[in-house]
């Protein structure tokens, strides 16, 4: 490679790396309006995250193609190959936890404007933040290239899971009491679950990032300190 | 490249590609074993399928690993490289799939042998069937390279969807006739879900199958037909 080339394959690189903190923003915006729209009844919000679902798809599908260009033309190898490798798995998950948040406003919109007034009084906020904060924790263990944040990250998806699961029993027994509240209770549950999915992902992240950091081949101890300075 | 690399090149390329087949084919008795042990009650047969997860995910993460290999050795480009692609990403959603097998077969079980007897009559093997053929013609599509599949597995998408909507508005009914139904009605819910994200995943396999072939980038007219006549 000459030195002009070299210099342009790490430009893309870190067009890759900022690419994937840029799309993870979005998305930790998106289900972070989702749930205020879910909260407050915002439907203007709602059906802004409902649109912005298409930028968070296109911009997966940027990054898979510039991936593919930047595997094609400079052969990258090692800790710039788990890079690239890891791109295109996170933006995968990325993308996942945007339709996850598409499918909190959709339920939110069906529960503000739905004649059935019957809805459990359930507090999801525990497992949302948690989620949020699992996402925010996985984007920054990317950004900085850290793998020490995995099993922190691993151990509030349990809690997340414990959540989901007191969540899942405080419905039955609002259901079983008045039956009314039923349909409201399964729109209350499928979000439930659709915010446990953002912790699974973020969990999916966070793994990556072990892999990008811990990867068996590590002849490259040059491009892995370039990858830690750039936070 | 010498003639011997690129013989060796082309033994791996057929060895990520009949992979993706033989997990699938792995991944396709464990819906087909799941909903079969839901069906029967089968409790080995629904161990069985648990168990087995741990084979599926180690498939996904030695194909990973190939493929990793394939790009840092051969530097592969335009079709070539778009099915190394194409498999690292059809593993993904082969791996998630059974996941999905194994939540059926947990919930299964939990239907078993749960003490509440108060199951409703729901049948779920029309939604069942359709998503297994989609997989089906899904792993098929990727073994002819063959896009026209697509469009066809898309619109049984929309089946399976309408018939997850119709199993959730029978399962509403049988919950507020009957509130004792809940619990298992939810456990119904979920592996109605479940079978529904077989179906998505089938679909994303789908996808990837029409860059596959139809990628902007079509120097290697070769390649693709050596590709094309592997089925």
């Amino acid at each position: 490679m000459t030195e002009h080339t070299y210099k342009q394959f790490n430009v893309e690189l870190e067009e890759i790396r900022s690419g994937v903190l840029q799309m993870g923003g979005l998305v930790e915006s998106q289900v972070k309006n989702a749930l205020e729209g879910l909260r407050t009844g915002d439907l203007t919000l709602l059906d802004q995250v409902i649109d912005e679902d298409q930028r968070v798809n296109l911009m997966q599908k940027e990054l898979d193609d510039e991936c593919n260009h930047i595997i094609a033309k400079r052969q990258p190898a090692a800790i710039d190959l788990r890079l690239v490798m890891t791109v295109i798995k996170s933006v995968g998950d990325l993308e996942r936890i945007g339709d996850e948040a598409k499918k909190i406003a959709k339920a939110a919109k069906r529960l503000h404007t739905s004649e059935v007034t019957f809805t459990p009084r359930i507090d999801l906020s525990h497992a949302a933040q948690l989620a949020l904060s699992m996402l925010h924790a996985a984007l920054d263990a990317f950004a900085r290239a850290d793998a020490s944040i995995a099993p922190r990250i691993k151990s509030q998806d349990a809690e997340v899971d414990a959540s989901f699961k007191a969540v899942m029993r405080q419905l039955i027994t609002y259901m079983m009491e008045d039956p009314r509240t039923i349909t409201n209770s399964l729109e209350l549950l499928f979000t439930a679950k659709a915010i446990e999915r953002v912790g699974d992902h973020a969990m999916n992240i966070a793994e990556y990032v072990v892999f990008l950091v811990q990867g068996e081949d590590v002849r490259y101890a040059k491009a892995e300190a370039r990858l830690g300075d750039k936070s």
